[in-house]
């Protein structure tokens, strides 16, 4: 069967294209039965209305974007498929767009609203030091979701939620270190890096610091820019080169749990056993690290709260423009059979 | 700073509203200079022009949906970045949506195609049953992409891009056999399911067959719809639950990594070794199987090109309606550390 358009539409009802046109658009100036029958007949040829104008208001314009950095990270799918439930509950449409990482997603954002009509704005990932008038340009209210800012962006612009990622990875470190390790190898965001990767440095040093231990900057890896960050590959790669040198270490502890499975999988290929002649944690709390052999000791954030809780306080952002939040929620760290004591040598 | 209007520009400017209009749609019916100093103010103060109808022609009207059935799975989020990059070399805007196991994915893109103006569609995943009328009411080129679809919809309205997964699946069945295994664990899709998961299981029980050796129903287990479909979760709790009956096997063939994965942990958390007690193979060839202790044996698909091809033959149809074609890819069986010859005794 060919659709049919709307003169058929006309056609078959006889009557005007444009009275047509008045029952799509709910207008009142029609007659009831008229406007029944234009509808039934719609259903029944299964017309598919193409008014530009009307579909720009009625869907276009209630739109929420989600803008994100890394996208084969697991934990944003999960943080994404729980964000998109959400969003579809609240009638509004999804734009959702992976940015790569040396392109401004601030810029994609203007360019978005430019050409959608979008409600408000969810950056998932990565580090903002956007400056505080390109933001203001945004004009629609935007949540970062487990992204650290600079401080020199007012915190009454925008809203924002996620772990307190300088405190959890504190906590990891110090848990290491109560298992015996001295000689922790950390494995880092690249160099210059000022996001999540930062704060959580800035946790594994201070945690040492507090454990009388001295930073051996040796033992910090920066991931690779020649491979995807975060990602499995990143993580063998730069633990196969490290264990090349020789250095000593009986741990790793990677800023995210593919980045421990990576170093995990590079330390059996150099015939070593994890945990028996290293341990290994990540971060993060991804359900693969539970099915992992060994299970991976992990920093669980708590994926559903967060995405929830980012797309409560967006939808809150919208109906009253001035309200902005900055929530913290409190991480967990799972033992798993990646860690063990320290052996006695 | 506030971001400006139309009409900030035009007071700046000392023009009319219409003259600006006229300067952002490339109108021929104003003054050089004029133009140049209008659009110089609206770079300077940064003004977004908001015309919907400008809009939707140069934006809405140049959309590719992609409609996923499992989101999790990352075989397909690889699929769907590679997807993703294609169509935004080809100027075109992406509109992503998953869609639950239970719901229709042809009335979501009715749907779209009401709301946006789509002018191609991706299915990915999946199994497709539709009626050829209501298929015909897309009215816009559609590539099923690693679907499986019922003979009875005509393949001269839609394009497809595939492995032959029946023709895989009776390789690796065959690989194990000849292995020595003859208990081999099929995991499959749902009861009743016509998918992809129904070519693997035709696949398997037609290696077995011609390999002399009988298939055992006992041994065909299915996903529990409880779990999400092809998840590390149904294949750790239904292999657990097998495990319990104490039925003999020596290997297991799963159709996803995922599912592979999953059956692994259930089996070493249940005191056996992989692959020393049971062998595990795989089907997909994700990134994950590479660096998982073991190494899981698979059934690499070509994401790459099945991914790339997808989107070159959806324009392909784009530019040329009446063009459909079905590509099917080869397949490659990656041996990995999780199979072995079957133990003698």
């Amino acid at each position: 069967m060919e659709s049919i358009t709307i003169k058929d539409v006309a056609r078959i009802c006889g009557v005007g294209v444009s009275t047509v046109s008045r029952a799509i658009n709910n207008h009142p100036d029609i007659n009831v039965d008229t406007k029944k029958l234009i509808l039934e007949t719609i259903k029944t040829y299964n017309y598919i209305p193409n008014d530009s104008a009307r579909n720009l208001k009625r869907v276009d314009a209630r739109a929420i974007a989600i803008l994100v950095k890394g996208i084969t990270n697991p934990f944003f799918s999960k943080m994404i498929k729980i964000m998109e439930k959400e969003i579809q509950q609240k009638k509004y449409s999804l734009i959702l767009h992976h940015v790569e990482d040396e392109v401004d997603e601030v810029e994609v954002a203007l360019q978005l609203i430019k050409e959608k009509r979008l409600r408000g704005i969810i950056f998932l990932g990565g580090y903002f030091s956007h400056t505080e008038k390109k933001l203001r340009q945004l004009r629609v209210p935007f949540v970062l979701s487990t992204i650290s800012a600079t401080d020199l962006i007012p915190r009454e612009i925008y809203s924002s939620v996620c772990v307190d990622d300088f405190k959890e990875s504190y906590k990891m470190t110090k848990y290491l270190c109560e298992l015996g390790h001295t000689k922790i190898m950390h494995i880092t965001a690249h160099e210059g890096d000022k996001s999540i990767g930062r704060l959580r440095l800035n946790g594994y040093m201070k945690a040492l610091e507090d454990m009388g231990i001295e930073v051996d900057q040796e033992l910090i890896v920066h991931m690779d820019s020649m491979y995807e960050a975060y990602s499995m590959e990143n993580g063998y790669e730069i633990t196969k080169k490290f264990l090349q040198k020789g250095k000593e270490f009986t741990a790793v502890f990677a800023i995210s749990d593919q980045l421990a499975i990576g170093a995990t999988r590079a330390i059996i290929d150099a015939g070593y056993q994890v945990p028996k002649d290293v341990s290994v944690a990540g971060f993060d709390g991804i359900d693969l690290g539970r099915y992992y052999c060994p299970r991976i000791t992990s920093l669980k954030q708590p994926v559903d709260q967060i995405a929830k809780e980012s797309i409560q306080t967006l939808f809150e952002a919208i109906e009253n423009k001035n309200k902005h939040e900055h929530k913290i929620f409190e991480g967990e760290l799972l033992e798993g059979e990646s860690t063990r004591e320290v052996k006695k040598g």
